[in-house]
């Protein structure tokens, strides 16, 4: 399969609340890579479907959940075609997954990873803001304050292993997570939201700080700078670049390394660092909320929204 | 022309308030330099000579302004010779070009340059702090002060082209842009205030902590330390560094792409990052100013005013 | 002499409070060294074996001190063998060290370093916090608290000349200083706090916070990283690194460099710098001792210091 580039990922991810992905060539798709990894566990391996959204389609499986339970990690898979994109129903299940993971005593950690090829995830969806009411807005919103105050909030280790593209709110999860190794190839990774017109939450800019400091940030954000994968490690936007096919294979060696840790200290050390960022979204949720409304309300944020829709509408020459 | 050293530089600006330029070598320099460099603009190009304070003598001209209205930004260049040195009228004139760029419509951003060989701009003017009454250090701080919270706290897009020497208060007008490009070669910058015997204020602090990180910014306000552009480009004081014949070219590259980017994202973006910094000096400009008045007219520090300035008016060997 | 690696120095450090060193083979040793090593000073050299704490045994001298008062400056070294662990009795003598230089007029700063080979220091002294009466634990916290407080807050210029392993309390230290040079070699520096167990204290934390950025230190933190010198160099955890040999020659040109800078300018820079840090320790002494205090009477806590205790007192294998 050739690689999509950033572009067509976008133009498609627009769409994808309209798609009905065929189940049968998904779970196909599934066992046969599980089989030909071959990736050596002597621990036993739960491998779930997760639907815990019980109103979704049934032939939406939006997670792939692999249990090391002997190990104390898991694997969670993001698998929304065709590119992650995160809107309403999607964060929920996330909220839902990541509530699971903080109370289980059997996992340590987590690798976020995506079931998609090329793709980490592609962010925010665009539609959870075009025409929206007051109300479903209000919805989305609070849904992904929650899932980052999740993330980030969480003492549990999580280690991204960013198989694909990343912009935007794909950013903000691998961002959100302790350890990113990213594949090498033609991807980008950043907080692109200027590009679109739009400017990213305080945050969504604090996690950046905390990530590759002050002075990149402020090019960065102001910018809307993606990068690849070489100049995303040498701003230490991750920690790590790797071939593709030794990816998920790295990530569990550095969570192998993290679990070793003893665990109650790392924790209390984990919340000392990001205690303060976190309350200070919590602080301000409300008032958080009512900007991200009261911007995508402006006419000229819903023209420019239109336009960008429009224009992915048309067939690409 | 030889390239004077910084020790001769500064040598000079202490006599810049004294000196008469020749009006008319200056336009016909200028007039030269603009036929010659072709730079190939398809732009309409306004060029004035800025006297906006009335009461300058007539010889006197401290800023060039070109304006490229089509393409959306101007270049400001310094022209207060024989260093760039920072006093009160200059100040006063500065401030009045930053609320005249706020206000245009057209402008999206600036380039921030020397007029003058071989050096970028040497900082305050120390007669500013020799023997003066309070009233006039009251009046030039609070310039100061003000020149700072215009330039750092503005949305417009500015790029310093760092042609030359940039020390104490010239290295704080480059790190209040939002990118640094210097011309290679002997030059110099760095908050060297401890060196002269004098603490940087602390937003002089915070935009180098801002600009360079807490830990470099620690060692090089001590030691005073004045850095090549290799050294600058290292840490990020400078964010590139370029040959002198292509200086304004490259500038002018930046300047493109960063007007390229959506205006109100990137300006909501610049203020998200900017904002706390910009408020904390406004909050106390009062006990700020007092704090300058009380220092400088300790007997120690005008006494070594005096010694410097003493050396400065002796003959160089 | 082979050198020992970092398990077996820790391993002897629980001991040190026990040992009786020979005082007449520690004097004889130091006297060599001095008379070998030839540092060609011109200036007066006072060498004083320190016991301010008089109720020590005549046998124990914690610190050696060379002063070079026409230089300006002194060389304090760590001699508590085997290990220059932190333990109530060193921390007091060091705090009066601490006082001493303060007010000493002579001195504008101070090269730390051990007497001992391959270790800087050990840290905290475990015995300090296995089966502790409350008294004792916060008259042994307090003390820490003072150091970090009189050493971070100094106004003196404070070189580390790290000529071994410095973990945990060790690179405290090593970071309360203005400028680090490392010794190459099999060395390690770093917080590994968690990989006993224990959570470092936020002062601990803010210290290296500032030393080597937000996000190097989540995770060096988390995960207990120790780091070779080069490494160390890698991350400006230290500013130098030298081979054994120069490293006090290194040191001195270091501290020559930074007593040339006017005093009053750099003192009031330094403590521009440092105020809120040390202040936030200030405001929650109590607080942060009392969590000391719960901390270590934990079970959970104790009987992880038992098992650490008794495997170290098994024969090394």
């Amino acid at each position: 399969m050739a690689r999509p580039n950033l572009k067509s990922l976008l133009r498609l991810s627009q769409f994808a609340v309209n798609l009905n992905l065929n189940k049968t060539t998904q779970l196909t798709n599934l066992s046969k890579s599980l089989i030909t990894q071959n990736r050596n566990f002597s621990t036993s391996k739960i491998i779930r479907q997760d639907t815990s959204n019980n109103n979704a389609p049934a032939t939406k499986i939006n997670f792939y959940v692999e249990e090391y339970k002997d190990k104390g990690y898991m694997v969670l898979k993001f698998n929304k075609a065709p590119v992650n994109s995160l809107n309403l129903e999607f964060l929920t299940e996330l909220n839902i997954q990541l509530d699971k993971i903080e109370q289980s005593k059997d996992i340590k950690g987590v690798i976020l990873t995506s079931h998609l090829p090329n793709i980490f995830s592609a962010g925010l969806d665009i539609l959870e803001m075009y025409q929206i009411k007051q109300e479903r807005g209000t919805q989305f919103w609070t849904a992904l304050q929650e899932t980052w105050i999740k993330l980030y909030g969480s003492n549990k280790i999580f280690i991204a292993a960013i198989n694909g593209h990343s912009p935007a709110g794909g950013c903000l999860l691998a961002m959100s997570c302790d350890y990113r190794i990213m594949t090498k190839g033609p991807y980008k990774i950043g907080l692109n939201e200027t590009l679109l017109g739009i400017k990213a939450p305080f945050w969504f800019r604090d996690t950046m700080i905390n990530t590759i400091g002050y002075r990149e940030t402020e090019k960065a954000l102001q910018l809307g700078k993606l990068y690849s994968p070489e100049e995303a490690l040498a701003v230490n936007l991750v920690d790590e670049i790797v071939d593709a096919n030794v990816l998920i294979q790295k990530a569990e060696e550095q969570m192998v390394k993290w679990c070793s840790i003893p665990t109650v200290a790392r924790e209390l050390t984990k919340s000392s660092m990001r205690r303060d960022t976190v309350s200070k979204l919590i602080a301000q949720r409300e008032s958080d909320t009512q900007s991200f409304i009261e911007f995508t309300q402006r006419d000229s944020i819903q023209k420019s929204l239109k336009g960008y829709l429009e224009a992915m509408k048309k067939p690409k020459k």
